[in-house]
């Protein structure tokens, strides 16, 4: 499981006033505890805290490489601060993200392929998230196929069938774990699958139960990355016990442990 | 979601002890405190307390019948002894179970037929529990087919593909899933699916955690019943989670209560 940290999103308050205050020390905490808590990758948006976004994200990517090598996923819609913060985050970055909008592939597929980058795939296009399974796939296969022109691999693509707040959007859940089981077999290999997990709990009262179980029934169809919350304890001992059962770690009494101990960064 | 409560079984030293002294108020305020936790159906196993297993199925019901009307699942492997259950516990019962053996098959579903009773089918046949998904449809189609022979239509079967424990199976768990997705291809309407959630977490240190994680990733695989224990509090607060993500319950921020007290027994 590619475990994608999302801390580091000026949408949080503490992250917005650091990159007022230009605090590194905020960053660099959120980045080290990210993955003292099983982050394998590190989300990094700007979001909201200023208009002036590629100085930003430049100085946020020059503060977490202080503290890490971590692999950093360059989370903006606009090309130009994507491209800063990717130069800065060198090899084994992502994107994040395209849409499925010719205009978005045509900018950030050229980027990916000359940055050697991965990519995030939204199955979003130009009439918005589709309501339907079929909807989901049709994107993705586009994405996929615009990938190949560019020479990017399905191993560097992650899919994301856009997982919508289950308090507005209820029959879409199961939308989403059966275009799971579809982008599986749409290449060989297949591309990865990613979501953006809090995003399905959004302005629910019981978030982190929905959230793990959330998480659970999207890695029972296959999902191999998420854009997660790592302090939420709970969630991680969830996706740690589902890799188990997808027989992707190998059981031992303590295997909560042993996988921790496993991902832990040297 | 049928839960069944898998606590009225003389595999646990309380209702065994019970059993062996005549104590019926041990499993009348089991019977009792299941349903107010959520089972909507009552498993009933002697299990190894005595050798009169007959006697003590009658005795079991008859204590249970002067609390609830709930319905029960009768849980033997002997069909004298679930003949004797199901007589007892009238309408609405369950068998549990026949294998897929023709000689099983042979004993139950005449019985289920002529008790109008419902069924549990386990993928187990001649030759043991099969290790591919395949194989476990190839059972379930064996036992649908039968079933329809002795007009019990797919609507009172529930096919069991077997949960294995983890720790000595673990690659079972992905074929469970699989298989479980395929049983509902087999007929329309399609039969129901269960599992008998605790032999997942058999001997593992983390039984609590596996169980909930196990029976959110077969729901969402379409699983629609299981027997499970109902006095764990996570494990029913993620099923509800599950059946909420599944679309089967409608949303509001008090999901929780609002599915206990609509499955709150009369």
């Amino acid at each position: 499981m590619l475990v994608i940290g999302e801390r580091i999103n000026g949408m949080f308050k503490n992250v917005r006033e650091a990159i007022v205050a230009g605090d590194r020390s905020v960053i660099q905490d959120l980045a080290k505890r990210q993955l003292a808590s099983g982050a394998t990758m590190l989300d990094v948006n700007v979001g909201p805290a200023t208009d002036e976004k590629e100085k930003a994200m430049v100085w946020l990517v020059e503060s977490i490489r202080e503290v890490t090598k971590a692999p950093l996923s360059i989370d903006s819609p606009n090309a130009a601060v994507v491209r800063a913060g990717l130069k800065l985050a060198g090899p084994g970055s992502m994107i994040n993200s395209s849409t499925g909008k010719a205009d978005d592939l045509a900018k950030f597929l050229p980027l990916a392929q000359e940055m050697d980058a991965s990519l995030i795939g939204l199955t979003i296009d130009e009439s918005g998230v589709p309501s339907t399974t079929d909807g989901r796939v049709e994107i993705a296969m586009r994405i996929l196929a615009a990938a190949m022109e560019h020479d990017i691999p399905p191993d560097r693509l992650y899919i994301d069938p856009i997982a919508l707040p289950v308090n507005v959007a209820q029959d879409q859940p199961v939308r989403v774990f059966e275009a799971l089981s579809q982008f599986a077999m749409l290449s060989d290999p297949a591309p990865h699958t990613v979501v953006g997990l809090s995003n399905a709990s959004q302005r629910c009262q019981e978030r982190e139960l929905i959230s793990r179980t959330y998480l659970v029934m999207t890695m029972a169809h296959g999902l191999d990355s998420a854009i997660m919350d790592v302090f939420d304890t709970e969630l991680m001992n969830a996706m740690i016990t589902a890799e188990l059962l997808m027989n992707k770690a190998i059981y031992c009494d303590a295997y909560l442990d042993a996988y921790r101990k496993s991902q832990r960064p040297a």
